[in-house]
């Protein structure tokens, strides 16, 4: 596998870094249609676990099957397949070096009484399974934020230490947040660059809206004129708040819409210099075939071809 | 032993386990009437601990003899014996090789204040009681729920790094739920895919009924129509949401009831593609004979015989 | 040491242990005037952390002396001392080899403010301090109660593995127990028999009373038709619940009372099948020459010649 | 150095020490001028955690410095200088040798919200500085007390492993307790005989009030008659409770008042039997020759010289 | 690097420190244009964890690139350079041995809806890195300060074990603190105290104002007639607290603001002995150059230049 410049240029960023970490960042970088070209598209399979088995796979039964989307990874040429760790272990030998995998090691779902996740899944388990990296999700905001933060760091120091690379989830709830402020510029912004000063080495954070939740926020935005009146222009915002495009950044798809609606964000996240995508049940739930097409029309935009 | 082609194929589904593991899971498989076959019937004692000696074995006497369930198990020609430390300490010389044991990891009792299990065994526990696997109870949905899952992971991990394999009650309470909810069909589904998730090898559930309980949920099994009609198709449904198929699902019992009961939700759990059943109560608050027999039948209708 | 055939058939329940719990099992069962005979009979001073020094030694103070219980234990040829950590230390090396001793891990005091106690001594402490057994307090029904279990579980796991015995006092409190609950038939009756689910080798209790407390145990009872009508009676239905007779029970003798009713009740455990009893403050608040007849009379009552 | 009769009658209390930790009691108390007399004189300096410094040095500037005190402790004939890590640290070479020095590894301050102390200092501290033993508080009746006890019990359990003493500094507060509580005699006697029980080489309590705070106490108190009518009755009381005087207890000064009180106070402490007295504030809150005179006065005192 | 005789005298007072922690204290002390001199000036960059990136580099974009800072503070000729984990990771390569460099290892942000720090980095971190110190926050008066020391505490030993220097930021708030007294004399100087007992090697504190908050306090202050009356006189209040000048301490620039009032406050730093200041804000919110002039004038006011 030889490295694009490009792609040496993002892995020089992580220069403190181990050439454990590089190799496995590379590998991810490189795997897939968009290998070399410093875009990523990574198909997370965590939903099960969060919402339960039906309100994810009822709708494209195949997709109970875990080596379902193993195999949808594989053929659509994307980057990597995140997932828990029960459904990385149903697929991982089969699957072995076919596709980079990140263990998802916390996780949470919809019975439960606090803003926080347990961790089900551990650094050795990331070894074991041939994993190219962890990932975990933090609440920033919430009553747990301090704790998961610690939880991460301390997995994060052991991850780097064994040359895996760390993905952190950074989904604002809880706490003094309204709903509304969970996706705010803002918020997001923090968000991703709280990610980034724990260690991340990829940032998962969510396309974020022109609302502002912090006063003392407000007023720096209105002063110092920070452009945010378009998607591209706060996903702009939000990589130079990444340690000024020193990060990875892939945002998620969101909940299940409409083909062409996921397609125009996929455009204003290309143009704000996003690094990828990271899109779960706008894939999973729709047939494998028209999953295909779709995602490689998305491929497409970040290559600049459609 | 020669592994029956049927049980091959259920061990090929545990790709990523050690060797160990995988001969402790055909030690299960491969043991007693059911031996080969696919389907397992296994023996918990647990009771005790959750409810008290009298009304455990106040009814047949002699099953306050931790032997007697031992013996019993061995008897009838069950695939394991599962229970806490104490009792699996007072029988595992006599009765070593002599029938696989599960080591019950974590108890409640009738006198908890919390929904919550203590932890009473360990891993190291189950190695040097020669057990072939640990068995844990989560309870998703309880303000412990998170807690329980990060034990059960540690432990898990770690069993499956010394070759033994890992049983997961994954029993819904608490928290938002409804009474009713407990045993709802969607609850129940997530219950044992969350379980899988977690990275278990036999999941136990309860048989489902027909309520749902999340709105959310309702929802989509209406849109896709997902038959829950009967207790077979509900049980269909569980499987499929557990790796569709890949992960060994068996049912309790439930509470003690008559015979003729017992047998047909034992049909439906057939007809519906259940692994097997793990009867406790049922089995030993009947006198030795009449449990033995109606062992014996059980059997035979997962041999499709009856 | 050449043991007796009573003792071996005790020894042979302890199936799981390795040669040094069971030696050290053997010590107890084979010290002193009942040594060999099943039977035993066991000083505990941990009244000074659990009420004070002057309610505990100003009647006989000769009894603030660490020594002096050590030396009325070996005076009167009882089976083993049990007590905290300073005490034991206080005499260990004097009568190193004269008794048995049992290492009191944990400890509560009257000024609590919770249904707990905290962790004061270690396997390792009763390791270097020469003791045959480590002793723990749980209060099944506290809020506690779990976290209690968790703490002996480690600790048992780490004293069998060292060739220590395990004693354990399950007293309920707390929760939803009524003050008559703490000692009625059903909850003492489960009680002994989650200890003997915990592993514990020797269980205390205290001699229960008539009174059920839990609805859905009375229904047992009744429909059973358990006989608890006599103080023997319900002695025998507690030997029952801790593995039909399968694990050493001694009970305590509670507060400070009359000669003759220590005598009576006495009488009745051995009718009833104890193994014997733990008698702490009826023996050191009276003085030496008085203790030492009454537990010699005692001692005849278990011999069966009182 | 060649023990006096005294300090090996003392030490032989010590009997299930190893060398190391008899050794570092012996260097206590046999230096200074009370070296070899079995009663002991310490300066204790953690008034500044617990009081700010202002409160604790403005009186006398010099004390500002953390060599003033070794200084001072030196020069007046000590047994030993008693501090937190900080200002240990910071004399810990210049006085190597000079002066036995007791780490105290928790503290507490004025701001605290909760009756408990935070661990300031290590058993590893202790022996890269030299010290002779590691100080710990216990606040009986606190809802932390139970914590407090498990924390000085792992660290007096690794002290005593490598040759450390342990004291224990013994302060009833918080609970159901009184303010004047604190100081009764039924509670300081039980508090001594807690760290006595906890394995404390050395005992710290304050001198007791005629005042009985618990009414089961109060009762035994009266039946038995206990001495209490004088404070070096009082005193004597304790000296029973800790282990019939098998243990080291020092009386703290208290708040600063005048030299004749103080000097008071310390006759009737000898008179009881009190191994000595451990007092900061009244001294290091005098100008340094009034310290140093007042220091003798009482060295003299307890030599039976004043 | 030869030391000056101020260094050394500086370094004589960490007389209990190992010569690796002594080397890393001299980098720090020799460093930049104050190198030498016992002054110290150091830029943290914090501020994106505690008040989001917005608020922190909008002002000045260039700042959002992690390397900015670390140019900065070498081309001004600072003493270090403090930052959070990612940061630190995100130039330590680029600029190893260009500038001393301290890891703060725990963070707070703006959501956060307790008084604490999730622990960020970790002393491996440090070490790995080439970082010559760690950084810690405590909140003394909070609910979470004993559980903050306590964090400080184990990390500072082994931080020390390894030859790091130890930085406490202490700053008070939270329990029963007013807004007014996190800066009152009493308070700051008490804040300073307990960071060195606690060990630490550079103290950071707020400049205190004339406000005193604690009663107890306040009478001494008037009875002993302690100078509060100007800030100088209040900073030298602080470094007598400070173990009497024997360990570094240095002041904060707080929020944005006229450069004549920093240098003001400067002047008054120097004047009252401080060791130096850490400001961040002041520095990196203002373009480049006119921040390397402050800077620079800074450093000719600690060298009595202006």
């Amino acid at each position: 596998m030889k490295l694009t410049q490009r792609v040496k240029r993002i892995l020089a960023n992580y220069e403190s870094d181990n050439p454990g970490t590089k190799a496995n960042l590379a590998r991810i970088l490189m795997h897939g249609k968009l290998g070399g070209s410093g875009r990523l598209l990574i198909l997370p399979v965590d939903q099960g676990f969060e919402h339960g088995p039906a309100r994810s796979f009822a709708a494209n039964p195949d997709a109970y099957d875990p080596q379902y989307h193993f195999q949808l990874a594989v053929d659509a040429g994307l980057n990597a397949f995140a997932s828990p760790l029960g459904m990385i272990e149903a697929g991982a030998d089969t699957f072995a070096g076919a596709i980079p995998t990140i263990l998802k090691v916390n996780s949470s779902n919809s019975h439960a009484t606090t803003k926080d996740q347990a961790i089900t899944g551990s650094v050795g388990d990331a070894l074991r399974l041939g994993c190219s990296a962890i990932g975990f999700t933090i609440y920033p905001g919430s009553d747990e934020a301090f704790e998961m933060m610690e939880e991460i760091r301390e997995m994060a120091e052991e991850a780097k230490s064994v040359g895996l690379a760390v993905v952190i989830w950074s989904y604002p709830r809880g706490g003094n947040l309204s709903k509304e402020g969970e996706t705010a510029i803002d918020v997001t912004a923090y968000a991703a660059h709280m990610a980034a000063l724990l260690g991340a080495h990829i940032i998962k954070v969510k396309p974020p809206t022109e609302h502002i939740e912090q006063d003392d926020a407000r007023k720096v935005y209105e002063k110092q004129k920070v452009d945010i009146s378009s998607l591209s222009a706060r996903i702009s915002h939000v990589m130079q708040s990444s340690f000024n495009h020193r990060r990875i950044v892939v945002f998620s798809g969101g909940g299940s819409k409409g083909t062409e609606d996921v397609l125009n964000e996929i455009r204003a996240l290309r143009d704000g210099g996003a690094n990828g995508s990271i899109i779960g049940r706008n894939t999973f739930q729709r047939p494998r075939q028209e999953a295909l097409e779709m995602l490689d029309t998305i491929i497409k935009i970040y290559q600049n071809k459609a």
